[in-house]
């Protein structure tokens, strides 16, 4: 049997990580690999250096391969500065607006990140997010991608029409290490926190007023400091999909970009507000929306 | 002319900081002085030295002064634990439930913090403020007290009946170190980031949301560096003040104790709300307030 014939590398080049794939026509994954060589990692010029560290023996096996990147390596801290696309736009603006890369003997790409100017005033942006919504095929509906910068996309007619970020990655960390956090232990049971945080998040008074009772309620006896954590993340979230429902409507189902921890509590939440949920796992969907880039491109 | 004659020596005992105040009866401040000996730095069974030595002369010349204290010396963690005091309740039960300090040779007393349960299943403490906010002789209104865990009271026929805390200080300091501030530079201008954190605050999904806007402002080139934490700072008590209208409807003024510059910051937003603003000092208030609630006793 014929090995498979390999159509392009993929690249997911991140902030703190690099993943490198073979692909084949069918968008199947012949090899894979993956190090720590993650966008800040990486020495002024230093790129081309890490790229082929990552995948020298596949570079050196198909000289004529093309390269397909998404992520943070198409930011200002870059390979190059791949310019914002924006909203809204669909695959084939995409595939259109592919930052070329000299130097490397072959073609290589970087997918543009994604922007949009809200009539509220609001600006936002995602770079390597729009990759994985595209690798959805998900053509109408609405898709969230859970993260430190989640985020919350509309799609409409194969295009992204809108999208908002919701910093409930980062504020849960920034949240951990502070005062309100300080009676934590660390959590046992799976749905620690939840009642509690889904009664914080009704009572009115907003986030800020409900953050303080992950520690009021244990100094009352009402909480075990093993669900001061969990309680802190549920509530962020319950916050992000409030938000997501004001911005977004509420649609019969939400398409999920994520995997476990995240996912379970983002499909629990969602089926407690009534929604369907269907998801696929972010890794795969980057590899779907790099294959599906390139091909409407060629 | 005599010297005045005293009538209580005033302690005030915070988290980080010390004060003490010789006062006469009526209610004037004879004399005055502060340390950095807060509740934290205190070591096991070392109060009374500490209060000795920030007041060792008038210990000494006054031998039968009474010492009344408040604040987070009657904590877990402070000389004694004063029990909370269950809301509603007014300057009577105050008075009546303070917690006696033996073997300094004087009447000594810690004034107890309060506590509230909601019917929302909410709980909060307070423990300092409740001396502040009798000390503003306000019977009926809304009472704000900004800070760390900013507070607002309810007051109705001279008892405190509800209050709640939204933790604007704190997740203030939080996010200055966090990623969504890294842009930020020094502010400039008195007005800065309010014009963007009031259009980010009423833009809809929420405070996460509106939250990331101060990166994205930036990057946009919408916002300057410059007014990123004027902007945080004013996003947050946006939500506060939008969080206490939830709780506590729009009342026609709000008291403040506050010095600047958050009072400047919260006057001028409850201003713009068309709620007339009073205010007072919040030394002034302890001070105002451990005088009634030893009137109240005596």
């Amino acid at each position: 049997m014929a090995s498979p014939e390999p159509r392009f590398i993929a690249v997911d080049w991140g902030t703190t990580r690099l993943r490198t794939s073979l692909v084949d026509a069918g968008g199947a994954v012949i090899a894979h690999a993956r190090s720590d060589s993650g966008v800040q990692s990486v020495p002024p010029g230093g790129f081309p250096a890490a790229l082929r560290a990552a995948c020298a023996a596949w570079l050196e096996a198909y000289p004529a391969l093309p390269v397909v990147m998404a992520g943070m390596v198409g930011s200002r801290n870059g390979w190059v500065e791949a310019p914002y696309l924006h909203c809204p736009c669909g695959l084939s603006e995409m595939a259109a607006q592919l930052t070329r890369i000299d130097g490397l003997e072959r073609d290589a790409f970087v997918v543009p990140g994604v922007d949009v100017r809200w009539e509220d005033g609001s600006y936002d942006v995602m770079r390597g997010e729009e990759t994985q919504v595209f690798g959805t095929g998900i053509d109408d509906g609405l898709i969230c991608l859970p993260g430190t910068h989640s985020k919350w996309v509309e799609m409409a007619g194969g295009r992204m029409t809108r999208f908002a970020s919701f910093i409930t990655g980062e504020l849960y960390a920034a949240l951990s290490g502070s005062f309100v956090a300080r009676l934590a232990e660390e959590p046992d049971a799976p749905e620690a926190g939840q009642t509690e945080a889904t009664e914080a998040a009704r009572a009115g008074g907003g986030l800020t007023r409900a953050l303080f009772q992950a520690r009021t309620r244990v100094l009352a006896g009402d909480m075990s400091p093993r669900a001061v954590r969990p309680f802190l993340s549920r509530l962020l979230i319950e916050a992000e999909m409030a938000g997501a429902s004001e911005l977004f409507g509420h649609p019969a189902s939400v398409h999920l970009v994520a995997s476990d921890p995240q996912l379970s509590v983002y499909r629990s939440g969602l089926e407690r507000r009534g929604l369907q949920v269907s998801f696929v796992d972010p890794a795969t969907a980057t590899l779907a929306g790099l294959n599906r880039i390139i091909s409407a491109r060629t």
